[in-house]
C-alpha cells in the first residue's frame, strides 16, 4: 500500500476540478486540464481510519459484536457469501441524528456533500495517558487555532487521543471500573456546542466509543452534535498518521432507509 | 444537496497537494498553498452513486432482503439502534476477490488506496433498452477511447446500462423469464479481461445485479476481476449524472475481517 503509485490522469483532473476554481482563479492562472499528464500521485494520499470490524473489537457495554455465517460456498455454486448481524453501532460506525433525537434524520437522510469534508484533528493523547475521563475543552480547540489557524467552515472536527493503543490490551478500551463504568475520552459538551453553533461543523469524530466521554451520562455532545442535524463518527483508527489540518476526510456512511448509524468507511486524503 | 456551498479551505488545500505535484509542476507554477483561501466548491462536486437500501430493494434471486428491528428506544436509555441481518451481496456492493476465488482477498484485505479511483461510466443504454442480455464489448472500450482517450491507469470502470429506471416497476429489475433465468447487462468476459491486462483497472462496476449478464451461468467476469485481485460493484445508482471520464471515485467498503464483500458507500468526486 505504500509503494509509490502510476499516475491518475483523469483523477487528476477530477480532483483539479474541485480546486480549480479555487488555487488557479487565486493565482490567476488558466485551468490546465490536459497538461496533467505526468505526474504521480504518491499511494500514502489515502490513509484508512477505519478499523478492521472483527468479533474481537470492543462495542458498549451490553452490545454484541458482529456475527458473520457463511450462506453460500464456492464449491455449491461457484461463490461464496456471509449472512451477517450486526447492530448499528459496531466498529468504526457513523451516528445519524435519529440515534438520539426522534425525528431526526436517519443515515440515509444525510446530503452526501456532509461525507467530504475537511479532516481537523484535535490530539488529546498526553492528556489522556493520565486521564482516562480526559475531555477535549474550548481552550484544547483555541489552542489549536492558535497554531494551525481557524478551524474551516463545514469541517469534519475529531478527538486523537490515542485510546487505540488500549486494543492490545483486553478490557482496556472500554476499561470498566469496578463499579461497572466504562471510562474513556471524549469531547465536553460546550466544545461540541461552540464546534456545531461557532465553527459550523458537519460531524464530530472520536477514537473512543462514544462522543461523550464514557462516564458521562448526560450525552451533552450527542444532543449538541445530533440535535443539529450533524453526524458523529465513532471509533476512528490511525488519527495520528494524518496531519492536525489540511486533509480531507471521505465518510463512507451505508445507506439503509430508517437507518440510526452504522458501521462506516473512512478514508482521509491527504 | 444542491445548494451553493461554503469554501472549504482546509479541504481544497488537501486535494490540492494530490494535484499539485501534476499540475502544477507541469505548468512551472509553484504551489499555492494558503492562496486558496476564497474559492468556493459547489455541493454538486460530490454525487452518490449508491441506491437507498431498503427492504424492496431487488435482490439475486435467492438471496432474502435487508431485515432491520430495533433494538434501543429513545424513551428507553436515550437512544435508537437497530439489529441487522443482511447477505454481503445487498443493495449497492462491493464483491471482493473471495467472493469468487478460494483464497482469494476478504474485503478488508483490499487496499485502501485501490478505492479512491478515477471514475469510467460506458454507457451501453441506448441498446440495454431493447436487449437485456446486452454486453459491454471490446468495442465499445475501443469507442469510448476514440471520443474520450485511453482509459487511464488504475481506474474503476462502470457500465452504465440504465438498468435503475426498472426499479419502478415490480419484477422488471431482476427480470425473470418464464424459466425462471434472470435477464439484465453486464460486461463481456474478454471486455474485463482487457480492461484488467490492458488497462490495470483496479475494479469494474455495474448498475445491474452483476458483473456478468443475468442470465450467464459461466460467470466468467466475476472470475476475470475477481481473480486477478481486483473489485467489482454491483447495484450502482445515477451514472448517468457523472460524466463518462474526469471524476474520481471513493468505494467505501466494509471491513468486516474475511467478508466476500458488502454494502459500500459510493461516492463520485465530479
Amino acid at each position: 500500500m505504500c509503494a509509490p503509485r502510476i499516475v491518475r490522469v483523469a483523477h487528476e483532473q477530477a480532483l483539479a476540478r474541485l480546486t480549480r476554481r479555487g488555487l488557479f482563479a487565486a493565482a490567476g492562472v488558466v485551468a490546465l486540464g490536459s497538461a496533467a499528464t505526468s505526474a504521480a500521485v504518491s499511494a500514502e494520499s489515502v490513509v484508512d481510519l477505519t478499523h478492521t470490524l472483527t468479533p474481537e473489537l470492543p462495542v458498549w457495554p451490553g452490545n454484541p459484536p458482529l456475527l458473520a455465517a457463511p450462506v453460500a460456498r464456492h464449491e455449491l455454486g461457484g461463490f461464496a457469501q456471509q449472512s451477517l448481524i450486526l447492530w448499528e453501532h459496531t466498529g468504526t460506525h457513523i451516528d445519524a441524528p435519529l440515534h438520539r433525537v426522534p425525528g431526526g434524520a436517519s443515515v440515509d437522510r444525510i446530503p452526501a456533500a456532509d461525507l467530504v469534508a475537511p479532516l481537523v484533528v484535535l490530539d488529546i493523547s498526553a492528556r489522556a495517558d493520565t486521564d482516562a475521563d480526559a475531555m477535549v475543552t474550548v481552550a484544547d480547540v483555541e489552542a489549536f487555532e492558535d497554531r494551525h489557524g481557524r478551524i474551516p467552515e463545514r469541517a469534519f472536527v475529531a478527538m486523537f487521543s490515542g485510546w487505540e493503543r488500549r486494543l492490545a490490551t483486553p478490557g482496556a478500551f472500554v476499561n470498566l471500573d469496578p463499579g461497572g463504568t466504562p471510562h474513556a475520552p471524549g469531547f465536553h459538551a460546550t466544545t461540541a456546542n461552540h464546534l456545531v453553533r461557532e465553527r459550523n461543523i458537519v460531524g464530530l469524530g472520536v477514537d473512543t466509543l462514544s462522543l461523550d466521554r464514557a462516564a458521562d451520562r448526560e450525552y451533552g455532545v450527542h444532543t449538541a452534535v445530533l440535535g443539529a442535524g450533524r453526524y458523529g463518527v465513532e471509533m476512528l483508527a490511525r488519527l495520528d498518521t494524518v496531519p492536525p489540518i489540511g486533509a480531507s476526510v471521505v465518510i463512507g456512511a451505508p445507506t439503509h432507509a430508517g437507518g440510526t448509524g452504522g458501521p462506516c468507511r473512512v478514508l482521509a486524503l491527504v
